[in-house]
């Protein structure tokens, strides 16, 4: 049975980073919120489930419903070979992406620093500020982690953990990917300093399923209601 | 071998989460960072692991070392008995702990909406707006999710998975001190309508080595340098 993804059907978001791993592993999914009527029984099933995901992204699996990213990908990487099998390996991968879902918090909140309840306009003044703090010290050291586990990895720096993918280079690839979008400037700046993170995303990029899936309708363009948003005024 | 503990001495902050776990399962461990020296060994094994974590708390099981709350929580918990033996049992209540995860991120930002680096005096502007928005709906929002997976707990709503305590249990208790330490006013008045969160409150309080911790040094008080701060401006 196909595995149904259930996520805002606009844009690329916290659900990108299922889709990519589904993508890569060669996975029969539905991206069910974008079929017809696909919002309604998104909101239906948050709702109503026994275990109500807090907010999409979540995964059904025949009767499992799992919600939170992180733990859609330990599901999906167990699953698919993109993760190492060895529960210790396994546990780092997992660390590594919520270090990843930190990161892309904090990306989101340069344009929501005030609240989600609110829009970007009225909360502008403060965004300038959240944004600048983002660009100057948190992109830089983020960077830098991802560049010290790449150069740390016992099995050669082309990967993340382990020798072969697994969903945290395809995370970190979209992070890279959402981060040139929204702060061309100061991502350009940072990925100077970071080689293995620069040839890690353009490996990625490369991969046969990968590339056929950006190249696809399924891949949103990225747009001013995600989470990488391009604000000129917030890049610099 | 103890395990030991990694986290900033002077606060409960994200460390207290783990230390709850540590403490209900009667586990042997030492809070490394209290010890004298330990901050200086913190930060040399955050400099020198083969598997650096981003942030503390990290725990040192022997060779181990498992960085980020959530993932730390995954581990004990299975070790412990502090979480369901089945894997999508255990999957579900580590869905609820990176939803906690979030809710405590959220917390946080209430006091630096800018970012880490300044003082919470240079951002309290934005912190003014940050807080009215946290209080009015993220506290609410997120008290009505834990609320209604205690009530539809198959196996009886004293606990948010199963029918005997989890470590989110004990997340959502410190959840409770620190929102009812920090917004007072606020708290009470989303607790009055979430009876089942506050039922589980008070009977974590009454374990008997919750209590005991508790009552005791090695609980550290809440302050103004940690996550949940009380700044009555907030509050309201």
């Amino acid at each position: 049975m196909a595995y149904e993804l259930y996520y805002w059907p606009t844009i690329q978001g916290r659900g990108e980073f299922v889709r990519l791993a589904l993508e890569e592993a060669g996975a029969d999914y539905i991206d069910a919120a974008r079929e017809s009527e696909g919002v309604a029984v998104m909101m239906r099933m948050m709702q109503h489930a026994e275990h109500p995901p807090f907010a999409p992204p979540f995964l059904k699996d025949g009767d499992t419903i799992v919600g939170q990213t992180a733990a859609i990908l330990l599901y999906l990487g167990a699953r698919h070979g993109l993760a190492p099998k060895d529960p210790a390996g396994g546990l780092w991968t997992h660390q590594i992406q919520l270090t990843i879902s930190d990161f892309v918090a904090e990306a989101h909140d340069t344009h929501h620093p005030v609240g989600v309840g609110l829009y970007y306009e009225d909360q502008k003044t403060e965004a300038l500020r959240r944004a600048a703090e983002f660009r100057d010290n948190r992109i830089p050291k983020f960077f830098h982690w991802f560049e010290t586990i790449l150069a740390r990895n016992p099995s050669g720096n082309g990967h993340l953990v382990g020798k072969t993918l697994t969903y945290v280079d395809l995370s970190l690839f979209q992070v890279v990917e959402g981060l040139s979008y929204a702060f061309p400037k100061a991502t350009a700046r940072a990925l100077k300093r970071a080689p293995l993170v620069t040839a890690l995303h353009s490996a990625v990029t490369e991969r046969h399923r990968i590339k056929a899936y950006l190249e696809s309708p399924r891949r949103i363009p990225f747009n001013e209601e995600g989470i990488f948003r391009r604000y000129p005024e917030l890049d610099g």
